[in-house]
């Protein structure tokens, strides 16, 4: 352990290769405590398409010493709380209550995890509730419009498909399905148990050793690799705004361009100051919602832009989001780029402030890098980008000659062709 | 001040009426630091729908020393961030920075308060955003169902119109509308400057002291009270979710019984273990969503709940969630009034971790109580709610007699009519 550790977050590894990290926080009264699994909607097969996700829905449905009501109660009788999320790569359990109940929030946090028991009924109803989550996405629009970039991206893959999956596939899932995914996944070397706050680390490494010893490792297969494909996915519907997204084959998690990646997706729409807000809503009041994103995965990524403008208006914004795009790699400059760096050196240092915030960033490091990173290497690593690494970065993912990923919801009708997309990159 | 005020938050007041309170936080490297304006939406006259909001985009767009392009750069610049909102009672201008940049950030939130231009040419370009922001909440339904809700309370009343205004209204607002209506509500005696987080008390207000010593008191009109009507705002739309919600004529903020009114509310379905989410999530299986909420205004307040389910489930839906709203004066218990109670105190604990709830909450406590709240008393008055209160006051608020507010959107061929949702509560 290094000597600097207390400030970054502490690392212990279990015999069977489960890793405990821990990162306290003085002044504070409440922890944050959470696994994270190295297992997400990415590591489905095909006909397995949502399985993830209502793994992680049936893990709070009961277990050999709870039932599904007892869980929730257990964690509100102190004021707690216990939520879950799946990603593409990873799943989540977290819980935060105050200091005096940690053993508790660890404990439950176990039981759901590793004694689940998913009886008939439970998952019977579950598949209803799930098909209400998929029913809500496909009605909000600016939710919707992701996940067909993401299949327009990667077509035919675990990683284009949604994490939610199908409501046809949904409705098929068993009991033997989810205790099949979670036995060839949920191995203790893909676990990462992490406290953020008002913790011991000392104490809450013994209270993980005591309760994840037994945990098994796990052969699990690597996940298929992304491939980007680019296209298109036009969803025409009747609605007051025309949302549209663009996304370019972007840059993996531990390819050193990825923290460039993000500067440059800052000065493109990170900000009130950045290009995009100004030329998209400032200049010409095409929208009000008009942003950036840089996402990446173990082996991809994707860059790319969302805005929502008037139907009438699709035929200017879509143009002013392309060039604004593409002249990025062409005259970025020093300020602008010192601004993004600036922005996301504080965000940095905003969300340390935040035990599930730290908590989340730390387990994440930990699955992703092996170690909890150094905030001050972090923030020596954004310093290092400098405008000519921004124009360079901007031209890999830009000027990449691959097909982009185009998606739009709404009316349609004065909306370029994907060609016309196409040509602005060519 | 008070012995114990550091720890609490310490109030300082101008000559001219306006206060500043700081709320310093040991421990963390930023600091949030906002303007709270006891003016909203219902400070509107008719004609003026949605001017609260529109000079709330409009403090962004050039001041007598600065372009709304220079606003953006200076803050993001440092790597802050600078936001704002408008509520029915309250418009808030804040902004979070590194610690070196408190006066920086003080200083652009008092240009954008007090020397705005609002330049013709960026007032025609915000009408857009708006209409863009409006269009937005349109088409999403679990936003907009809220403002119908709202509209079927209070009919044609300030407190019973939208926030952002109709569309129609907005893109006649002029300049001299704005002047106006700034002239008319920001004075002194109306704004609470607030700080929280890595920030010197003394140095604060010394710094507010200056920038703010010269803004003068204002006669403002008190708004029309808030009359209670209920009644029902149906919109059919083709969606795969129908969403519901019911409101019931709540508790004003200043009401001994507005705590015990949020009680209620948590136990109804403030968690996982709440009767809603038992009832229709989970033994049920007929939502994704189902949630309560209790807001209150100065002079009233609602109480209610929003589900969202299968069109072909809405008929089951209806009934239940009236009657577990009805139930709970005759039996809500021990058990699940403590759980409630921890929620709400773990909650409050939990939300003063952070610099910018810290703020918000300071900033309020001031504006409405007229001073910051002890945390130690706040959680006091919470621990008196037994369940002879809960029941008691959920008899205030579902047995009133008064009629209660629906609004659905969706496919509502199988929604009952305001009338058979009604009888529940007769």
């Amino acid at each position: 352990m290094r000597a600097d550790a207390v400030a970054t977050g502490m690392l212990h590894t279990l015999s069977n290769g489960l890793r405990v990290a821990v990162a306290p926080m003085p002044g504070v009264e409440t922890v944050s405590v959470g696994v994270w699994v190295d297992v997400g909607g990415r590591h489905e097969r095909p006909e397995e398409n949502g399985l993830a996700h209502m793994l992680e829905h049936m893990a709070f449905k009961g277990t050999t010493r709870r039932s599904a009501l007892r869980i929730a109660e257990e964690i509100e009788d102190v004021g707690g709380y216990l939520n879950a999320y799946t990603s593409r790569e990873q799943t989540a359990y977290y819980a935060r209550v105050m200091r005096d109940d940690t053993d508790l929030a660890i404990e439950l946090i176990a039981d759901i995890l590793l004694q689940s028991t998913f009886p008939e009924d439970e998952l019977a109803r579950e598949r209803e509730v799930v098909r209400q989550e998929i029913a809500q996405v496909n009605d909000t629009p600016d939710d919707l419009i992701f996940d067909h970039l993401q299949a327009a991206a990667y077509p035919d893959q675990a990683v284009g498909r949604s994490i939610l999956g199908l409501p046809e596939r949904v409705a098929t899932f068993a009991r033997s399905d989810l205790q099949g995914f979670l036995g060839r996944g949920y191995g203790a070397q893909r676990m990462v148990v992490a406290a953020a706050g008002a913790v011991d680390p000392d104490a809450f490494v013994k209270a993980i050793e005591k309760l994840f010893a037994d945990v098994g490792a796990v052969d699990t297969d690597a996940p298929e690799a992304a491939v980007w494909r680019g296209g298109s996915i036009i969803d025409p519907r009747s609605l007051e705004q025309t949302h549209l997204a663009l996304g370019f084959d972007g840059i993996a998690i531990h390819d050193p361009d990825f923290i460039t990646a993000q500067v440059v997706s800052n000065l493109l729409g990170g900000g009130m100051s950045s290009r995009l807000f100004q030329e998209v809503r400032e200049k010409r009041g095409l929208a009000y919602s008009v942003f950036s994103f840089a996402g990446a995965m173990a082996d991809g990524g994707m860059v790319g832009v969302y805005a929502a403008s008037a139907p009438e208006s699709v035929a200017e914004l879509g143009p002013v989001l392309a060039e604004e795009i593409r002249r990025v790699a062409r005259d970025a400059n020093e300020v602008e780029t010192a601004r993004a760096r600036a922005q996301m050196k504080a965000g940095l240092v905003m969300s340390l402030e935040s035990s599930s915030a730290r908590l989340e960033q730390i387990a994440r490091q930990v699955l992703v890098h092996g170690q909890p990173l150094q905030t001050s290497d972090l923030l020596a690593r954004v310093d290092e980008v400098d405008v000519d690494a921004t124009r360079r970065v901007a031209a890999r993912l830009f000027e990449s000659g691959k097909p982009l990923a185009l998606a739009a919801v709404g009316d349609t009708e004065q909306l370029a062709t994907p060609e016309v997309f196409a040509a602005h990159f060519a």
